[in-house]
């Protein structure tokens, strides 16, 4: 079961921590953006050898502290055609090194169509990733084909149900008839996706997107799908911090993963080492961040 | 504004029509892959190669009929990285050929994440397209990068507001406490988001996505939501006739464009012409699909 493996690898490295990789080229230190300039010249080529040369260091410097990272398709996107064999460039490179790669598209789609996302996602021929993201907004018919790779592929999904971000109340916090929130109303749906897939882990490879930023939301979640496993984003450049994510866990202490991007790509900044050490500085602070989430669980 | 620009395209052609353009490797006529694969061999770009040249045909039998093309991004992105530069050739010829573009890819994110998808989307140095369709779930904070274009770049956005996939209703449907559908709230909200670019043609730059398959729904929403322009999919091999979908349009016959993909790119297929004549046999299905659309409004 692909939630089980990611459950052994946070195991393995006792760390519940995803790190986030959404570059810009202002994150990458000068040094390598000179280098590559040197050879490249005035060229997207140069955007593209700078950023993959940042990622490969902060997975080389990561990959025996975290145990999954999560690309986030849009900073790829950014960068139009070429974004996405960088993409696929950051990808390989990070299941080389043995980490669990959460691709973050978010995609969404009728049936035919999200059939095609699968394929790209989860193929041998495409980004071929253990995981993505993805929205329900168009209901089971856009994660049936999502479903199909996981149940037959040792794939997984984490469905969007209480997202971070200061607007996800304007929808996802409106009370249906019942009494029921937009997002509880989704959890359940979530759940219902996932309960032919329950690994030995007591997770399903159909988990769930909850944002850190909203604490309550989040404890009152983990009771309410207790075998869907969390991705939970707002860690840190976002505003939430280790107490915020205790609900998460479940009693024993696993159930959740929790992401930070800019928080670890940009230590380097943020404490003010040299630009060299950029790659140190980002395990420094995976560490740091992982310590602050163990003394909470 | 953007979308008076497609609605001025529409009245040209006097066609409400936008071609799908999602190709699948099945879709292309034999001959063409076996010419390629002369050239190439077994490799992807056999693949690539046959997919733009139908892509290519189609858009030179169509771009005098038709006032827009909408790629779905999930075909291009099935190839993998190789289908981003399949995509970007074709958005490029299409535009080229003086159609409006209208990408279909169902973004969504955060803020932060949602400005790196409207410059890869928007950008003069990304697709540049002059539409996409986005998906809501998250509120706001996803939906304003892209209307920041919308109102400074000339672009517009459609935003889902009743799809046309069966499991639709399983969220959009539900009923909120007082008494509204999710899908009305939704394009209520989406009425508020363009409320400040609404062109000449009495459209905003913010459009919404209702299925042709929900004709009772298309016909609410159309009253409920007057100034915003509809991107109907569902036609065709989805099931919806042109009686479905007469509401929604205005009593001027304007406020809609109904697309047809596998209806028009697989036409020879389906008419039973020789794979040779597959350009002018998506011409004439798009002529009969016209003349259709026409006759009800």
């Amino acid at each position: 079961m692909s939630m089980d493996l990611l459950i052994e690898k946070i195991r393995a490295k006792n760390n519940p921590t995803v790190a986030g990789l959404d570059p810009k080229i202002e994150y990458v230190p000068r040094y390598i953006i000179d280098k590559n300039y040197s050879i490249y010249g005035k060229n997207i080529k140069t955007v593209i050898e700078s950023i993959f040369e940042f990622n490969k260091g902060l997975i080389d410097a990561l990959c025996d502290i975290v145990p999954a990272v999560k690309p986030q398709s849009a900073y790829y996107e950014m960068l139009g055609y070429h974004g996405a064999k960088l993409l696929d460039r950051t990808v390989q490179y990070a299941k080389e090194k043995g980490l669990y790669v959460i691709c973050d598209v978010k995609r969404n789609d009728i049936g035919s169509t999200a059939a095609a996302y699968a394929e790209g996602y989860f193929d041998k021929d495409g980004y071929n990733v253990n995981s993505i993201t993805v929205n329900a907004y168009l209901g089971s018919d856009g994660i049936e084909p999502f479903k199909k790779y996981c149940d037959e592929s040792d794939k997984s999904i984490f469905v969007l149900v209480k997202t971070s971000n200061p607007s996800s109340g304007e929808l996802q916090d409106l009370r249906l008839e019942n009494g029921e929130t937009i997002y509880e109303h989704m959890a359940d749906m979530v759940s219902c996706w996932g309960e032919n897939s329950i690994g030995k882990s007591g997770y399903s490879n159909v988990g769930a997107v909850v944002g850190a930023t909203y604490p309550h939301q989040l404890t009152e979640l983990r009771e309410r799908m207790p075998h869907a496993f969390f991705l939970v984003p707002g860690y840190g450049a976002q505003g939430a911090t280790a107490r915020d994510i205790a609900g998460a866990f479940d009693k024993s202490g696993v159930g959740a993963i929790v992401n930070s991007s800019r928080g670890i790509m940009c230590a380097y900044k943020n404490s003010g080492t040299s630009e060299q050490n950029y790659a140190q500085a980002a395990r420094d602070e995976a560490i740091r961040m992982r310590d602050e989430i163990l003394s909470v669980l």
